[in-house]
């Protein structure tokens, strides 16, 4: 049997090894420092091993999925560097990949870095709220590097298939950073924005649907989204600066009562929304599937 | 037997009049003046009568809900004025109040009418895409008349009860316009300033859940919406100043790398964020049910 090492069972890592179990000939072992996180995940039979030990478990994995926080991620990569099993394939999960990619160019020759964005989540963190079917119909991002051999591509294929990914989108890390600052995070900017408000309590009452699908992603983890903001800032602030002048047109549009401006404009944007729906659902067209 | 007369079947009329199949002791007429509407309508067995003669139909409403479009109704209302049968109840379910409420004003004393606005939708309109089980969970908010009695307020809280909403909000039109704006029309603008992004096409198999459910109501009717937006200009473009400034803090901070501050922000959009779900949870502190 091979091994796959989940390093950080929070949510993300929990989840991914929960979903991986019996995968085909490969055992998962997870990886944590909290006693109570091993614990629950062994109650929940989250992985067949289970362990505080990171190096022994290091040692002997032919898959190693770093699962912590990004900069987490980054100083494992450091302080393992050595650790890794030679011919072992190494990835993550971190929603920017340019820093990953970076601390990863350090590994030793003998080790494939793949890097890896499985675009899910949830609100509530922990392996408390972790679900095999986290993955399910997510897009799994990945970055692999100059030298990465097309069997580990390959591999990382078959696991966003048996994870229920809905499709491997291959990119680099700049494109990744730069489109994710559109498509991820300025929605949590966004969503933070609004809840920002003073007067949010006093609107309990009056929400619908828009409210509660936009806001939804405000209730984020603090410490782990200001490192991902942190480690994009130039593609994030490009982003909210197009944002702020777009709300801004809409404003001015608004005060001048323009209703003719403003069904244009609302009509070209709600077309191209459903243009992109269709594309969507379509999916194939852009797939890479290897 | 009673009469509900349904005018207008659109999705928000079609599903009203299908949810109201049955209620307590009133049949269900539905009033549309185009012919492919009304035969769907028939065979899909949405209303107990239907006619294209709106007049006919709302001399015999006991209560007549107009479901057209903003302007649709206070014209509707101009022009049926004297129709109405006296003593019937009135009401609609327009996204903003003010204006429907002055409209209202002119019909005559015999005549109550209730503002409604049950906080439901799709993004795919028209009759063809109704749904009976539309407004469950939802809020439905009303807005009576100074004159409004009693009783008819009652009638509404059962028809909110009979169609599956979470609750009937009583409120006035200006608070109901002034907080809309904020838990319904920016998050319009929104969804729509996202996807006028010039290179949202090349994001497709980047976009997590924050991006599908943020940009989910940019599918709109863009006609609709002009005419929402602009009966409600002034909370509207007051909602916007303040979210382009939020937004503008965001961006200095990322750019300042202040990552202390950034955090600290987060944290407290977050923190907020938790509370109003729990609040939201907890619904019946602030329901107004009669």
């Amino acid at each position: 049997m091979k091994k796959i090492v989940i390093v950080g069972l929070g949510l993300i890592g929990g989840s991914l090894a929960a979903a991986l179990r019996d995968f085909e000939d490969y055992t998962v072992t997870g990886v944590d420092n909290d006693e109570e996180v091993l614990r629950f995940a062994r109650e929940q039979g989250i992985a067949n091993e289970l362990t505080c030990d990171a190096e022994a478990a290091v040692r002997e994995g032919d898959l190693v999925v770093c699962c912590l926080h990004p900069k987490g991620i980054t100083d494992f990569l450091k302080r393992y560097s050595r650790m890794f099993k030679p011919g072992s394939l190494v990835s993550d999960v971190c929603g920017v990949k340019s820093a990953v990619m970076e601390a990863a160019s350090a590994l030793p020759d003998s080790i494939d870095f793949i890097g890896g964005h499985p675009m899910a989540g949830k609100e509530k963190g922990g392996i408390w709220n972790f679900s095999p079917g986290l993955f399910k119909g997510a897009h799994y991002l990945i970055t692999p590097s100059h030298g990465s051999r097309s069997e580990n591509i390959e591999l990382m294929g078959r696991i966003a298939d048996y994870i229920g990914a809905r499709d491997l989108i291959i990119t680099s890390p700049e494109q990744h950073d730069r489109i994710i600052a559109y498509t991820s995070q300025i929605m949590h900017v966004l969503a933070c924005s609004i809840c920002e408000e003073p007067d949010m309590f006093d609107c309990l009452g009056f929400e619908g649907g828009s409210f509660r699908d936009c806001t939804r992603v405000a209730a984020l983890d603090a410490k782990l989204w200001t490192e991902l903001f942190s480690m994009n800032g130039d593609a994030l602030s490009g982003v909210i600066k197009r944002l702020e002048d777009s709300l801004s047109a809409y404003r001015e549009i608004i005060e001048q009562k323009d209703e003719q401006a403003l069904y244009e404009k609302l009509k070209y944007a709600s077309d191209r929304k459903k243009r992109m729906n269709i594309e969507h659902a379509r999916g194939d067209d852009y797939r890479e599937k290897t």
